[in-house]
């Protein structure tokens, strides 16, 4: 019997955080839910973080996944954004972490080679082939659909993981 | 009369963030605490995370500052040491806000402004400069040096306000 597996994938930002829970139980893959974390970008930056981390806890103790995956980053040429970024990015990492949950961190490329099969893409692409991997699927927004396709590709890669410690068992 | 203010500065870095605690009362500085709060370099980002999160957390218990002070970091041309501090600094500020503290953030230039007279210097001056105006004070370290001259930094500001609000309500 295989068992089900509650995955959150995190999109961070410090203006949006988004979030999307999938359950994978061997190949598929089933929505549970979506949304986005928001910072109100006239507080103060320790404020800001202090939202993002609220949000993102009450967001864990709804729904109880047992295991994250974040985006890995893309780090740009702007080092006040990559600065900005970095501080939310250490915030959606460490609330699953403190929460018990492994955190597994994937590239954009990864994370798009994982739902459209190639590593790039526009999010247009990505917004359509996560439709097409979670019928079910609601979101609003780029934040909660890069989520998704973030738990996506940790669903692929640890299911991937599984078929080849299985293989090794056996 | 005038009231004594604990202030805690912190110098964050994910393998080693700086903590000093000073006590403000008027112009008078008095040296409380300093220590480095580690991150194992062979866990995890999420569980690195969580070191310094913890670390953090027992200093604010044990030393119950009531106000805290950032190094606002310097931006450097390396974007993945600009994005590990990021995620140092998202932590270092999220501790203190989520405990009920303002955090104050100050730019490297006028932490050394503070402490060495003029905006620019080496480390080698703000440890004797710290030594000069906390004689008591013990550290180990640039981290702890550095983080005890963001708390002086803080307390000439605060005082420089409370001054300015003093002379209008006058």
């Amino acid at each position: 019997m295989q068992e089900t597996i509650r995955i959150i994938g995190i999109d961070p930002g410090l203006r949006r955080t988004g979030w999307g829970l999938v359950e994978a139980r061997g190949n598929a893959l089933c929505f549970v839910a979506s949304g986005t974390v928001r910072s109100d970008d006239k507080a103060s930056l320790a404020e800001r973080l202090c939202q993002l981390h609220d949000g993102l806890c009450v967001v864990l103790d709804t729904h109880a996944p047992q295991e994250a995956a974040v985006e890995a980053t893309f780090v740009n040429k702007d080092a006040t954004a990559t600065l900005k970024l970095g501080q939310a990015r250490g915030i959606a990492m460490l609330v699953p972490a403190r929460a018990g949950l492994a955190v597994a961190e994937y590239a954009p490329n990864a994370v798009k080679k994982a739902v459209i099969g190639v590593g790039h893409g526009d999010k247009k692409q990505i917004h359509m082939m996560v439709k097409v991997l979670l019928p079910k699927a609601t979101f609003v927004g780029d934040d909660a659909a890069d989520a998704l396709a973030i738990a996506i590709c940790h669903a692929h890669h640890r299911q991937g993981l599984g078929a080849r410690l299985a293989a090794l068992a056996g």
